[in-house]
């Protein structure tokens, strides 16, 4: 193993730099891990061009990258799950395990959660990471190196399918057909629902919804959602203005979970939501999602690869986050470590 | 049995004529009902000042009061459940018990839901009634004909205690001491809550909530809800900027229920709701409510006479609306048939 | 429309006779329906061979079948759900709609239901029968007349899914292949799951399981379960000694759905439940489950059709019974009315 | 504080001894607790006169004793939760926190628990004993010593009512009125059961029952149950024939929770589970019931202090265990440390 890394390291906006950096040490509980590919999201762009997103603020260097698979190559002392070699998925946050949410098993809500790539603690644009064992989940060989790293989108599909209780029979709207939306199409065909109508203003991502399993796309620079009443609501834009509308479309007892960030308030139609008793929630991140996303990427029913649009190597980490923000044919780029 | 009776008729906004009309008569499956005692509602008053509520509009006479007890004086030849001379509260609508919603048993979200004192369907403010048997629901000794009227607000109690999964151990707040917020208070004890947290600008009505089992009462004209973060918030002000406000204290997994109506839209603190992953859901009336609600008054552990403040006769529905509407001493006024 | 039809009617055990009634008139809310395909069910054998299960005697003629699909013919006054000539299901248990359990949503616990070919309610073994139409259920053209009828069975599978909380991962074992494991396995992998592992001592059912989506399947007359560990169990065989078993081997925090019949009681290994906080609970017929089952069979996500092994005219329903009850090559047989 | 401790050690069969051993020293998530109060607990009993319990055999010397409170005299050095000389009710079963069972918030199913006084795992006979922070809980100046000791049996009952979903309204029976059935008494009220009918064959234990707010008592040795039909059925007997008799009890769509150990099997009545949908299930421990737990024997809505009949100290635990399991007039033996 060597001693010293690659990092790409965010210094401020627009500005990234490559850097050589010691190898992490695994911590007893913890295993090394060999970066393989890492998805870039929305977040690592935002922050690339913000310096922040919300209250979270890059105030010192900074890695990003919180979609990453890899390989195992050392662990610390306690660490016995995973053999050296093993393909691994890494959950990219660590809960502290012991706190009232934590043991609830609400550990995506630990006030004390570590994330990878928020500041202030490093991601995963490097070579390697360490991660403690219980949140790196072993890769059948069926999934490609990338779709390991994109089980991080996926559970945010399942947690958002599971808290809208999605099951054959359901009807689904999603508003918004980015890789959040195309996850989450596929999501909600696992779970069961029987149609699944996916809106966008842009055709090709709408084509994609299709290939993915949307039983109907709505292009609505175009066309309105005339008629369709959802029993649930997966709201992927973040434009308040949709997501309000959308809502308004929900039916008797329906479901609205909440996705896309953007925009401080969405204005809630009150009447609607009483009248109808519609619940409404959102999603941070998501628990206990990587064995149901490994068996649904596993199985085929998900595809994530289809999503892969663009490859960067290590040292391209500017560059795919600038053309995941200006080049609207990227669905998903991965860097491979 | 009389052939006519005296009934209290809104011809239009300030304008209640008490008139004559026939006794009806109960189809099969229905009770016909001397009434005893009706609760006047905050809809009550918006209608007679407004004459409409949203999209309810009084287009023709009718007449209000959905609060009401009763006297079962005669049957149709199907119903059996009622004894003549029985007592019993009315749940004051009758859903088409066929639907999708009814047969899932929401049946509070019937679209051919009939209800009282709703345009055009006529209410209790009248001697006599007729009503779905199974709507009727025999009230105990131990309950006052005020409290069997008054068991209408406590089932939107009941169900908003239901909803937002209130137990031993939660902390609640609730956004307004008024009739709901009173009763509210009293079921989120019933339901096992810890502490339960009241807010209002009136001083007197905050009294009452601390004598009905409220743990805290702030004034929020004076004072801020500094540092309690409830599991359960039950709003009940229908102050948009209040709701929203209140949104932002609530916890982790938190569960927001919308009950106070007033405003188009309330501005959802988006990253409030997903960070914490808040449950947000409005109530639309109450399903199944009445035995649980009849148990809380008949144990004691509900006190709904407490809230009757003042008392008018049927001619004096004019005025009852009238006070209940000017004098912010009323907490409940009814009318005694 | 003809005025008298064919039935065929249970006199006693192994007596059935094909005689002519006058065609039924549909009450107002009713539908009259000229039957096309009836499913044959276990306890249609059952009542012919034994005259009774459990608490339910046959102590005057009775038509059995309850499995129908047919098309409206007429309807009542106040029927309005269904054109004449719409192809439907039928739902062949008219709840109250009024008692406690009906309101609450379980209308399948009805205790005024009134079954079809349950003594003393006459099913659908004749050309025509009579519905409240909330029990009919309009089926698309991609549905079959025998898959019309065969959504019963279908709902119990939907039903059962539904308790135990089927979802994308889960693991399932069904022990039983007979027609209910069946539609079992197939509904499991329709709810998401991602293990289904079937058990039989018939090869040939077992391989039917295969084709229908079990992910795995046991000859129990030959091998054990060896070390599957499954999260929900739907219980399907009927034999006490099996399902006493088959709990044994339900992992932590499993549900456990008794689906099939036989024997008094199960011998409950406390410990297990205990130690494993294990949910048992059984199935009752079903509630809202036939536009689910519905739509997964129009998907083509269930597959219907290839269940029937064997089809007999309506006047061939002793023979089709007897055959249904020793020739172990029948899956499902139906009959043409 | 000391070098040495006394120790009470099981050494087999009506064996036990009191020896010196070290006082333990936190590590550094832990506390160092000196113990206050112990309760007995049937289990400890059983140990006592059996050496097992099930699969679980005293093979070396054992500390008996889970349901301690006391005072924290040191603490670890990553452990700030707690400050010295506060008091504290001890959760006497620590989980490992990251296995799939945590994770998923029902870490009482954690196969890796390491419980007071259970084989190997050393118990709170003894002077000091060391928990992981997170497990201690702190006990507010209302409460005893003992009642802080008396939180473990409390939080059997807490959650045994949690998971039968007891609410206001609910009707529920409980089989046995030893220590558990008497906190389930109390937590069935303060869940907001409207009705708790206790049985037992001690007509002592049932006038407690009396007291603690059930509000009927059945000695079962002199009559029956005759026509309560309970929503809930929390087995607290352990009695096989009697569980599986109460259970036949119970009504539609009602829940039963087995909490009483003994025997290996209950005759679960099949028909009646199917029939009336009923969810039966077993606990095992608790999770997350401590902060509840504290709630209600602070308000006073549950009474520990009635249930304490005699009280020994740390010399005369085998006494102490002598008298419990013979003397009928024992509600609950509490050792004061």
């Amino acid at each position: 193993m060597d001693d010293s890394m690659k990092v790409a390291v965010l210094y401020g906006i627009h500005d990234i730099r490559i850097e050589e950096r010691p190898v992490p040490r695994p911590a007893p509980d913890e295993v090394l891990i060999r970066v393989s590919s890492v998805g870039t999201c929305g977040s690592d762009v935002h922050y690339y061009e913000h310096g922040r997103i919300g209250d979270f603020v890059v105030e010192q260097p900074l890695v990003l990258g919180h979609e990453p698979s890899g390989v195992v190559v050392d662990r610390g002392k306690d660490a016995h799950r995973h053999e050296i070699g093993a393909r691994v998925a890494l959950e990219p946050g660590v809960a502290c395990s012991v706190c009232a949410e934590c043991k609830a098993g609400r550990y995506n809500l630990c006030p004390r959660m570590r994330f990878f790539g928020t500041p202030p603690v490093d991601g995963a644009f490097c070579e390697y990471v360490v991660l403690r064992e219980d949140f790196a989940h072993p890769i059948p060989d069926a999934l490609s190196d990338d779709a390991g790293g994109l089980l991080e989108p996926l559970s945010v599909g399942v947690w958002a399918s599971r808290k809208s209780r999605i099951a054959p029979g359901s009807r689904v709207l999603i508003t918004g057909a980015g890789p959040i939306g195309l996850v989450a199409t596929q999501t909600a065909r696992a779970f069961g629902a029987s149609e699944v109508v996916v809106t966008d203003v842009n055709p090709r991502r709408l084509r994609v919804a299709g290939e993915l399993g949307a039983t109907g796309t709505i292009d609505v620079s175009r066309e309105g959602l005339d008629g369709f009443t959802p029993d649930v609501l997966l709201e992927c834009s973040g434009v308040p203005g949709a997501a309000a509308q959308a809502i308004r479309s929900v039916g008797r007892a329906g479901r609205v979970v909440l996705i896309g960030m953007g925009g401080d308030e969405i204005p809630l139609p009150l009447a609607h939501v009483q009248n109808f008793e519609i619940e409404v929630t959102g999603t941070f991140r998501y628990a206990n999602t990587w064995p149901t996303a490994i068996a649904l990427a596993a199985s085929g029913e998900v595809d994530l690869d289809r999503l892969v649009t663009h490859r960067f190597g290590l040292d391209e980490v500017e560059r795919a986050l600038t053309v995941a923000s200006k080049d609207d044919s990227v669905i998903k780029a991965v860097v491979r470590a």
